[in-house]
Order: structure tokens, then C-alpha cells, then sequence
């Protein structure tokens, strides 16, 4: 069971098109929603890939530009249509919060939930929020306004008990929480079983790092070193790195390079530029420098 | 040739779905188009239908509602991507300036076009626009914040002239103009040749009304008599007419009875709930009133 995805649901660029729309993902970690971005047209792509609206609680907004934040207005009136209760936390640079509260001003009056800005330093790397689930961080980027990109640190997972040696110890239940957690078990006569024969360990904890919109910046490496997937932007192809580089963007090559220093498991790429029709050519460009590089599209869900 | 068409972008209400998506429509006359109103995901719509951009000059917003402009700030952006410098004119209720003067002040500080907004007085009907082609008349409509319909007056095309008769009389062609226009023609032996006999009547001028949001209201009945086409919201089914009323919307019934009553020729009914996935109920309910009503739907082109 897949329970650490990234779900895309928009990975245009600044124009929305028929075949990409605006920025926006969800990563859902054990059944808690996380969503990256919000371009327009959002919350119909929720619709789309079936997201269920209530699981989601926090957004985390890269930048303050209109593809990566105009569906939050459309997405919040939904929420409150649906009958939403719980706070919703808007994570991003100071500037998310000079957008939305004239809209909210205008439009929500009557909002029966609580919008809670929670205002990010674009410039460090810092702890943003933890759960039970995950710890996020934010990665400093360089773009054209404050702009930050999130590691998303999945929660080490207790250790698997092993249910043949609990039974023949004779385990009490109230001790298998600490078990899990590893701590030894001693018998009624004094005998102590070391955790290891009474577990296996658990799957490593995951990470996952997004990383739009930027100029090519090896100095988020250490930020994502080893991830097992960078989201990096890959607006343009190489032939248009003079535009890339006037425009803060990133190329296919260089964010294959960036996933190349990291040593990340896998890269996924996306935010293309309009005029790519075919992207195999921004596919085969990150391929030559980190092979089996995974292009974004609308719909597609990542297993991490 | 149809040069007078309604272009469905979205037809449904407050909460879009993957059916159907927020209030926006195209009207396209003699090349030129007029918006109405434009929800959350109209440009991509607009690119869906291969809408040009270029040709839009005028968006008229009903009322505001997020449904009805949140579809705004993208498009004007999107528009400055595409090297816009001519005018664009917003025609709506005053609260639209409030929503969009702080957005754009943040996101299109560098406009290449202007934008200016005309202010509706929603509560008379008046004439708020006129060009080479048409004239455009605001309706009152009752909502739960002000709110006015639009309604569209083809100007009276020329007349056609009858080429055997021009040839026959030697009509210079520097008269031609007038002679469309009603002139009659005296020959150079000071003959006088009636207007009537150079040409053959135009097409009668064509008449769209666009009415939503709104309560059932028949004071609206003599601002829209016998147009070509009338759009008029049918939100709920009449088993839901109680909520029609709480909420200033109208049921499918009652839109047929106001196209009935003003004796329209054709009827549109849209801006659907959400919760009607099947829409036959509504159209039959509204047959049964006024025959052959066109349920709006994404996509659809009706020439008028």
C-alpha cells in the first residue's frame, strides 16, 4: 500500500494550456493531504483525481505569483460550501496573506473555519510545521519575488513486532507500544529479550523535496541531498538557458544536474513552458545527466 | 455564416464540478467578443474552444460572486503574457473594482494595457455600451448582492443591394453606402429610382438576454420581450423552490415562465447545482412551460 504519494495536479507554467495547468500538487502521507501550490482551476483537478476535499488542512504556497496561487480564493469558497469546520493553515511568503485577505474580506464573510497564515522566511532553511506524520521544511530558492521551496520528511515508523516471538513470550499488549519503539521486554523471571529478536526494523522514512520556481542553484543541494523524489522545475529546454537565466527559471539539464549533485533517488520535472508541445526533448535532456528522469503530468500519482 | 453566436465556457454554479464549471460565456457578433461573466478556469476553456484572445475587449460580470469573476485575475495575467496593449473594459457592479484593484496591484504591477471599469447601476436597466455593432443594456435582476443581466442589441445591418439593379442603373459605386442606408438613386437624366427597388431588406437585428443570477422576477419580463435568445439561470428543480427562494435563485419552471411570458423566441437554461448530475429533470420541467429549452453545456455553440 502506497501510503507517501505526490499526486499532480497542475505542472504548467505561467500559461495555462489545454495540456498543463497551473502549479499545484498533493502529497498525501498516511492519509493526511498536503497541498503544494494552488494555480487556478485547482479544485476542479481535486474533483478530477478524486482528492478528498476534508483530509486536506495545510496548503503551502511556493511564491506569490498568479500560477501558483490564483485557485485559492475559488478552492477556500469551496471548502466553506462544503461545510468545513476545521482550520485551514496557508503556509508561504508574506505576501499570500496581502492577497487573500481583501478576497476573503469581499467574498467570506461568513466563513465557519478558521484561515490561519502561517508567514515563511523565503531565506532560510527552517523547521515549517510537524505532525505525528512528517516533519516540512522550507528550501531557500531564487526566483524573481521571495519564493521557497518544502522537504517533506516523513516520520520514522515504529519497528514491525514479530508476532511469533510476542506470542511466545507471552508479550503483554500494554508493553508492544514501547516494543515497537524499542524497547527490550523482560520476562516475569527476569529474563530480558533484546527488541531486535522481537522486531523487524521499519521501512526507512521518506523524503520529498519540491523545488519551484528557481534559477539553477546548487546551493539548495544540501537541503535535498539523497531524497527519494525532487520535484525540480524544468520550465525550459537548454536552448533557451539565456531565458531561463533572465526569467529565474531552471532547464531540464539543470535540474538534472541539481538531482545529479544531490544523489537523489528520482527526479521528477514539470512547469513547462507553453511552447513545449512534446516534452520528450526536456526528458531526454535530464535523462543524459540523471537517467530516468519521470516527467509531470496532470493525474499522475508518484509512490514514494 | 453565423456572426452572432453564444459560446457556453461554463454553465454550472457556486461549486464547480468536472461536469460542469463556474458561469462564463463568449458572445461572438461580427467577429467581435463580449464576455459575461468569468469563473474560476475560463482561459483554459477559452483555449478548449479556441476562443482568441485578441478579440476580447469587453467582459460584463453579473454580480460578484466568486463563481462569476475568480476566473479574472488569471485571464488578465494571461492576457499581459500574450503582449496585450489594447484596452480592456470591465463592466460590472462597483464591488468588482474592489475585488480586482488589490490584485492587480500586487500581481500586474506592469500591465502593458489599461483596464478600465465601468460601474453598472444594477438596479436600472441602461444603456452601457454601443459600438459599430451593438448595443448593450443592463437588466436589473434580484440576487443576494447586486446583480444585473445583460442584454445585446444587434445594430440594424445594411441593407443588400440587388447587383442586376445597380448594374441596370449605373449606380456609381460612391453611392452604394447610401443606397444601403436607404437612399434612393436619380440617374443623370434625373430620374428617381426608390430604394426599394436597389435593394432587398436586411435581416431583422437579433436580440441575446444573459440573465443570472437571479430570484424568479417577472419585472424583468419587459426588458427581455421576444428576444432571440434568453439565458436564464434555472439553479435547482422545482422540488427544491423553497431553497430557490432562500437563496434569490430561480428552478427550471420558473425560467420557462418568464421566457413564456415574454414571448422569446429561443430559452437556455444553465447555472446548474451541483446536485444534479442527471439535467433531463430540469429540461423537462421547463419543456412543459415553455417548449424546447436548451440546457447550456460546456462547449456548446448557439448561433443566434
Amino acid at each position: 500500500m502506497a501510503d507517501f504519494t505526490v499526486n499532480i495536479l497542475g505542472c504548467g507554467s505561467a500559461l495555462p494550456t489545454t495540456k498543463h495547468l497551473s502549479s499545484a500538487q498533493i502529497v498525501d502521507l498516511r492519509d493526511k493531504l498536503y497541498m503544494l501550490d494552488c494555480g487556478e482551476g485547482t479544485q476542479v483537478q481535486m474533483r478530477r483525481m478524486r482528492v478528498r476535499f476534508n483530509r486536506l488542512a495545510h496548503i503551502f504556497i511556493s511564491h506569490v505569483h498568479g500560477d501558483h496561487c490564483f485557485g485559492l480564493p475559488g478552492l477556500i469558497s469551496t471548502l466553506s460550501l462544503l461545510g468545513r469546520t476545521g482550520e485551514l493553515v496557508i503556509h508561504g511568503p508574506k505576501d499570500i496573506e496581502s492577497f487573500l485577505k481583501p478576497v476573503l474580506h469581499l467574498f467570506c464573510q461568513n466563513l465557519q473555519f478558521d484561515i490561519r497564515f502561517n508567514v515563511i522566511d523565503t531565506s532560510s532553511h527552517e523547521l515549517i510545521m510537524e505532525d505525528r506524520s512528517v516533519k516540512i521544511y522550507s528550501i531557500p530558492l531564487i526566483h524573481r519575488v521571495p519564493t521557497c521551496g518544502y522537504l517533506f520528511e516523513e516520520k520514522q515508523k515504529d519497528a514491525h513486532i514479530i508476532r511469533e516471538m510476542i506470542d511466545f513470550y507471552q508479550v503483554p499488549v500494554r508493553c508492544l507500544k514501547d516494543i515497537k519503539q524499542g524497547a527490550d521486554f523482560v520476562t516475569g523471571d527476569g529474563e530480558v529479550i533484546a527488541n531486535h529478536r522481537l522486531t523487524r526494523p521499519a521501512e526507512p522514512a521518506r523524503r520529498y523535496a519540491y523545488c519551484t520556481d528557481t534559477i539553477y542553484n546548487p546551493r539548495i543541494v544540501p537541503f535535498i541531498e539523497g531524497v527519494d523524489l525532487l520535484y525540480h522545475e524544468a520550465t525550459f529546454a537548454e536552448a533557451e538557458l539565456k531565458r531561463a537565466k533572465l526569467t529565474f527559471h531552471s532547464t531540464a539539464r539543470q535540474a538534472a544536474e541539481i538531482a545529479r549533485m544531490a544523489q537523489v533517488k528520482r527526479l521528477m520535472i514539470g512547469h513547462y513552458s507553453a511552447r513545449y508541445d512534446d516534452l520528450s526533448e526536456l526528458k531526454k535532456e535530464a535523462d543524459a545527466v540523471f537517467p530516468d528522469t519521470i516527467l509531470a503530468n496532470e493525474g499522475l500519482v508518484v509512490p514514494i
